[in-house]
């Protein structure tokens, strides 16, 4: 199973590739984006866990489907009830803030948890595979309900739709067409005409070089921003929508997402422009009242403090921008109060604020 | 007249120097900060003009002042009517938004156009040094309002205050203390606790590069934060006031100043935190309405693409954070609406709102 374009999408790269029968995953290293290309093999659940923690993969989905398939790694390599708990806690513990990590881990266990130890590791893979054909289709279900959004909205409007998102929620954070992105991509490959403001996304610029990159994969006209310009381009004028992933949605409908989210709602809001949030119902954390609940993870001053690209030469460098022992500050998410959020956009459909969202994923059965 | 530390403040460097009698100045080159201290001598009004456009220099006050002494540099290249009208409207193009330029030159051009060719160079040198001299004293009135509001703020409160800043409203924005930074470093000199967040204020990086670098000068404890993280901290309760410099205020009180103040002050809103901006009464435009009406600067694309600093020898460098043929929008300012901002802090004291900020200045003289 290698990675092959689908009809209509010039999408011919995968953030994650389980070749059939393989006992390895392969994955993109979304830290030499978009200035190479370079795949690595995971075949053991420390490489799993160190490509999650260290960000070689991220983005709530994908780091589901990592910890998924670093799981079955485990118990390939010890299928013991101790090895099954030393590796979920591993796994775990590599990122904080993304339910979906914990969600993916939960439901392997509980898939192999009665099973014999022999034949526990075959049934991790299943179920790995399960869940990361699952995020295919959500991510084509919230394109599909996204697009006839942007259709709509289209009608109402002369010229180019401008969109405007942050961080990468595109197919670099999921098994397929992304969240924010899956109507993006849908929308160009039918012909409507878009264009994207990408927000860098300091501190790691996920903005500059992953959704930049995947726009330009896929031929969408985009122009990059430094974040602080968000609400000056909303004010302008220049913006018709905002579109951003989530890493964890609390029941009361808050959002946490990437640091920057929770500034780009509050522009939106005092320019009346719609702010949605794409996401698949496993973001969904039912168990929390609020994002006021929410941990917040707290990365190394170093990644404020040095900035990885490229120089002159082509070569992978990176500047640091302060004095030594400049103290900096580093919380990857902020929580945006479901009051900024015009309407979340699922596998099952768009819902125009919290209530709705409740209702239409509490009725169903939840993944 | 060399830089000379202030009694009670370790502020021994200066943004802009007239050495007594001298026919030249000498500006801190701000690009080359925080990694090094490099003194540029400018001695013809090209050199003033192109120290302006490349940021050699910046802040709308400092830019004032150097415009005064690139004008007198010019008269005493070129004395004449022509030469006069030329270097002015050359100086005028070098920052398009900064109010203070226009408000200088026009005051240097004031005093000497009417005066014979041979006497003009010499009242243009008396006019700029009076223009730098004034704007040390309005530094020093903005800090003490400011301190005496700080003060009543402190004993309001247990512990650290915390004051979040953008860009650099600093001493390396003005020719004295600053505007934004001179409340904090009369209140850090008389003992008051205080701690800076200091954003770090893409494209080009001001907070990180020139104001940590001031405050690390001043010995105040300060963080160091991505544009992004703004309402983040404010909602964390991390923040008690937001302090920010202005490049322009209009009669109605809207505020220009740089990228990503606008998203500050509605974080600020939104989680009751009080809002300044502190300012010279030269940056207030009164023929202009409301900030809708102000030309929003817009720079190169190339500023938000590469990211310059040291690299792991400590050498300059810079990075780029995008693939080649990238497109990126760089507006260097945005306009914050008066409904957001608390009060104004200026050399006659503080107006809380644009009704008190017209009464306290227009019933004056302006300047």
């Amino acid at each position: 199973m290698h990675a092959r374009p689908k009809p209509g999408l010039s999408h011919d790269y995968r953030a994650l590739i389980h070749p059939a029968g393989a006992r390895f995953v392969e994955v993109l290293d979304q830290r030499a984006l978009p200035h190479a290309v370079v795949t690595l093999r995971i075949d053991d659940a420390g490489a799993a866990t160190a490509a999650i923690r260290e960000m070689v993969v991220r983005g709530a989905p994908l780091i589901g489907a990592v910890g998924a398939f670093g799981l079955a790694l485990a118990l390939d390599a010890d299928p013991s009830d101790a090895g099954l708990a030393q590796a979920h806690s591993m796994l775990d513990a590599a990122r904080p803030t993304a339910v979906n990590l914990r969600w993916a881990l939960d439901r392997v266990h509980a898939r192999v948890a009665e099973l014999p130890n022999a034949e526990r590791a075959d049934a991790a893979w299943e179920e790995a595979d399960a869940i990361s054909a699952e995020d295919i289709e959500i991510n084509a279900a919230i394109g599909r309900h996204g697009l006839a959004w942007l259709r709509d909205l289209a009608t109402r409007k002369d010229g180019v739709l401008n969109v405007m998102t942050h961080c990468n929620a595109g197919a670099l954070a999921t098994c397929g067409l992304g969240t924010a992105t899956a109507p993006l991509f849908l929308a160009h490959s039918e012909g409507l005409a878009l264009h994207v403001f990408v927000s860098e996304t300091r501190p790691r610029l996920q903005g500059a070089n992953l959704t930049a990159w995947e726009l330009s994969q896929h031929g969408i006209p985009h122009t990059l921003f430094v974040d602080g310009a968000s609400a000056l381009l909303m004010r302008r004028g220049d913006v018709d929508v905002v579109i951003v992933g989530a890493d964890r949605v609390a029941a009361n409908g808050d959002v946490c997402n990437k640091i920057g989210t929770y500034g780009k709602a509050l522009a939106a809001t005092d320019n009346a422009i719609p702010f949605f949030v794409a996401l698949p119902s496993p973001t969904i954390d039912w168990e929390l009242a609020s994002g006021d609940a929410i941990p917040i993870e707290s990365r190394a001053a170093d990644e404020v403090l040095h900035i990885a690209g490229r120089d002159h030469h082509g070569a992978a460098s990176r500047v640091t921008i302060a004095t030594s022992g400049t103290a900096a500050v580093n919380f990857a998410f902020d929580v945006t109060p479901a009051r900024l959020v015009t309407g979340y956009i699922t596998e099952r459909g768009i819902a125009v604020g919290p209530d709705a969202l409740r209702d239409m994923h509490r009725s169903g059965n939840d993944r």
